[in-house]
């Protein structure tokens, strides 16, 4: 028997056992991380299912997993022989799983430990609604779990003002004015990002995201801040200084589990929590030791200050994407040379090389996410997941696609690049230039201040939209300064977020095309939102492209350009060569030169 | 003493006879009419205020009107000498009516019959925040105000489901299919262009708009109109005829106040309201008499329906754009020889000539909206109004705008154009073609199915914005069929709405470009939803332009254009010249030939 159908069995055994009719399984952690840790990798565990999004549904008779079109194709690979079925989620007709529960169910188990308060009261509204109920049960797979691996530890380090532009105490005194505007004593923060951003603190409890997982209660005279302390790693000198650090700033360095106490001791007061972000355990937990009247149920106001990036953190950022594109340059040259030398190089190899490449950069803290190293078809999959064993061999004709990015002390980065590596199709070629125009649209915006990234999304998709083409995923997404890869608040993409872009936020620009079985494509600059001007129209706002590594031209059907198109993307080209040419050495400058010749 | 200031101290005394320390008087009907019959004409009794929106409110010393950028100009000078202040609405840092009340005053009076649930619920939850308390006393100025007109009356008439493609009993029954999904038992309707679309019935109780004031209660078994009756009304022959044919239909006919008994008797069901439009007085009604449990609140269905146009109405409508834009064709003709002979005409004089060559087609019922022929500054006002007397003369220089539409039995049109008249400025010249070029990039837009206006309101902004230029205004509002010149749901703007588009919906396109003291530009076609191809990528719509009138090329800069804008800009004109010339005379034919000529 499939050892995912023998443990989905014992499961239902468990529901048996305790009269739950249906158990929701869910691939988030208590802390809303993006990447969660072994620990919480719980739908993996039960169904092999190794995607980044994905929920499970297990009910007597049937077991379902909910994931998005990145996953498709490799959740009916991974599911095969689980008994288990794939449910698209984004799709028209889609039914989400509230609905399919409330349609399904009568008595639904959940962990609300790995639910955040808003998606666990989605899950009882649909229940109620029907007559249903809902049973949390923290951790109920503990017990069928033998090997279940314990809360992840890691070295804990701190960054500076020099570095951040802003001090821990600074950071905690304009959280009490927040907190005082709002007429509340205390607020409980829980999603890492924000946390490792408040606290001027990094770690490595995660993959590619720099966090500690960890609880912070801030009130007007207590900072307390709630990790695991791993046996030994309390003595590691690194994490010794940083506590000691952290200590003489008047944090209390407590553990994990004593948020419950500073919560019952502190519980006379009120307290803010932010529910999109804050587990349903814990919430449950604050409304158990709360009044009622001294609940706020707000938005955390960590995530909009974190997105807008200050000069320290601005002039991080520029080198951080100069060094960065020097090494994706580097990359490029290599991968010509061995392209043109006829020796064959895997799509591992070559994202090993490139990693190898940013590793030589001071202050390179490891990668921001796993490389999308994707040779023809493989990049059609915008996610694609470069094997480690028995990758593709690029081959000297198509398109490589080559996402990644770079963890460093002076900022996070993030880059798309296509290359053809031969000869190209027609359709390559349309597709290409189309893709690469709505890039440069967008980068060329002017709008007025006030505008969300909503409503310039279409920007980057007319050109594609006209030639009845698009991309199933968002243009662009913030990006932390040493922190996640991907963070909000603002998006530029085909949703209901109302935030304005702001001066001094970081967003990638990143229209992609892919065709199943043939090809995808996708160029990703990140911009930096900057003042432009104001005149009797209002105040306008652009984007400063951070990015600095060239755009390939020999793909390009140039009739399909505007003139302003091609002006731009000469200027860029030209501005990258003059960057980073004195940095490369000859054959690479020299090669650099040609590659940047106006289209 | 100032009449308006006379008024406004009355209302002070009443004020303070009652115990009120606050009044709000709103430019809103019972119906949320958008032009208010004279009857509720309050704002404009009170203050002098005679634009389209602006709601007025008096404290014990203080009295504000509160509108938006259309009638700033307009505001500050019929407020003189009245003691009114201007509130500027939709500005950066606006303070709205609820926060302004809830800061200065403490019992508010506000009449409920012209309010809708939603609007007198913001004035609730914001008074009840700090406090303080809202009484609601229906029609509390008609002690003051002795000349008051009563209630409007007008002949009734109906169209056929030969002109409106679907019969009053198709309409009723899938109202009442709606009602069983939704498990109500009934519906009050009053928004007039919902009932006038419901019942297949026509009137003019209110300017420029079709519509008969009224009330309609549907049921499972009942079909109640509630409509004032007037005397010796009830017995002009067209309306004894329509009230005959919908008394054939089962539609009962009732008096107006008549509302209220049928809600009594109905009472012991369920009942669906939209608390958007449904006035707070008759809903305060509703929650006395039935039970809590059996009143639902919804979104109407009927708006979303009226908006997707079926194959009847597209056929009426492209009669109605072609008949339209030879209308346009023949002033615009006209104006061309008055300016080229030397005769001078007044901007009035031109309305008046555009609005006798409309009158001369078949199925005209009336103009859509006020005429705005505005020549140079008096442009720069996008919602101008052309004085009865002595408005300006139209001098052979620079632009003339001119925004008009017309009333058709077999549909509603709206169209705006801008002409030189004469020699024009740089400027001039360059915004002409910034604003055309938007006009025209949304018009070439193909997007995905399920897009809403607001995520493509900014290709028609692109050129615009990229000059560090801009319009106040949306892109584009929806168009009712021999209906409401305004409608929604969909709009193309900058706003949170995320009502898709649908193929049937017929939305204006017009960019504008405004400098205050120098002039104004507008271009608007109104375009018709379509889809176009289905693909890989999915289902792609496109807009189809139904309007039929040339775009004047001469104050165009080619080289601010593309080769596509330019191609889409003379396949227009060339389609517009073979599907009119046939019906012009000789002269006018040669004249627009001409005028149609390849950019």
């Amino acid at each position: 028997m499939n050892i995912y159908k023998e443990r989905i069995e014992s499961l239902r055994a468990l529901m048996a056992e305790n009269g739950w009719d249906a158990a929701l399984i869910t691939s988030s952690d208590p802390h809303s991380s993006e990447y969660p840790a072994p620990r919480w990798k719980q739908v993996e565990w039960l169904s092999g299912f190794t995607g980044e999004a994905g929920d499970l549904v297990v009910t007597r008779d049937d077991a379902g997993l909910w994931t998005d079109s990145r996953y498709f194709i490799q959740a009916v690979k991974q599911l095969e022989g689980t008994g288990v079925s794939l449910h698209k989620t984004r799709i028209p007709g889609a039914v989400g799983i509230p609905q399919w529960l409330s349609e399904n169910a009568s008595r639904v188990v959940i962990d609300g430990g790995c639910l955040s308060v808003d998606a666990a009261a989605e899950i009882r509204n649909a229940m109620e609604g029907v007559g249903g109920s809902v049973v949390d049960v923290p951790d109920y797979l503990e017990r069928m779990w033998e090997d279940r691996p314990g809360l992840p530890v890691s070295v804990v380090t701190t960054v500076g003002a020099d570095i951040v532009g802003e001090s821990r105490l600074q950071k905690i005194s304009s959280l009490r004015k927040f907190l005082m505007v709002n007429d509340c004593d205390a607020i409980l923060l829980s999603a890492p990002d924000e946390v490792a951003w408040f606290l001027n603190v990094r770690g490595s409890d995660i993959e590619y995201n720099p966090y500690v997982l960890s609880y912070l209660f801030v009130s007007m005279d207590r900072v307390c801040w709630c990790i695991k302390k791993g046996e030994g790693l309390h003595s590691d000198p690194d994490t010794e200084d940083s506590f000691a650090e952290l200590e003489a700033d008047d944090v209390e360095i407590l553990d994990y589990d004593d948020v419950y106490s500073v919560l019952s001791v502190e519980s006379s007061g009120s307290i803010a929590v932010d529910p999109s972000t804050l587990n349903a355990h814990l919430y449950k937990y604050v409304e158990d030791t709360f009044a009622e009247g001294n609940i706020r149920c707000i938005q955390s106001p960590v995530p909009l200050k974190k997105a807008v990036k200050n000069s320290t953190e601005i002039k991080g950022l520029r080198e951080a994407y100069h060094a960065d594109g020097l090494a994706v340059e580097k990359f490029l040259f290599w991968l010509d040379r061995k392209m043109a030398s006829g020796e064959r190089v895997t799509e591992k190899e070559a994202s090993d090389r490139l990693g190898a490449f940013r590793a030589e950069i001071p202050g390179y803290k490891g990668d921001s996410f796993a490389c999308i190293s994707a040779y023809g078809e493989n990049a059609a999959l915008p996610h694609y997941s470069t094997p480690e064993e028995g990758s593709a061999v690029i081959e000297p004709r198509g398109l490589y696609l080559v996402d990644s990015g770079g963890q460093y002390l002076f900022g996070t980065t993030d880059i798309t690049r296509t290359v053809p590596v031969g000869e190209c199709t027609a359709l390559e070629g349309e597709d290409y230039t189309l893709d690469i125009t709505g890039m440069i649209d967008l980068s060329m915006a002017v709008f007025p201040e006030g505008t969300p990234g909503t409503r310039i999304d279409a920007i980057a998709r007319y050109p594609l939209w006209t030639s009845r083409r698009d991309y199933g995923h968002g243009t662009g997404h913030g990006i932390g300064f040493y922190l996640g890869v991907h963070e909000g608040p603002q998006t530029i993409r085909q949703s209901a977020n109302q935030q304005p872009m702001l001066p001094g936020m970081v967003t990638s620009n990143e229209p992609g095309l892919y065709r199943e079985g043939l090809h995808g494509i996708r160029h990703e600059n990140v911009v930096l939102c900057v003042e432009d001007s104001e005149n009797e129209f209002g105040k306008w706002l652009r984007f400063e492209t951070l990015t600095c590594c060239h755009i390939e031209t020999s793909a390009i059907i140039r009739d399909m350009m505007t003139a302003d198109e091609i002006s731009w993307l000469n200027a860029y080209n030209q501005s990258v060569f003059e960057a980073l040419s004195p940095e490369l050495d000859a054959e690479e400058a020299e090669w650099l030169r040609k590659k940047t010749l106006p289209l």
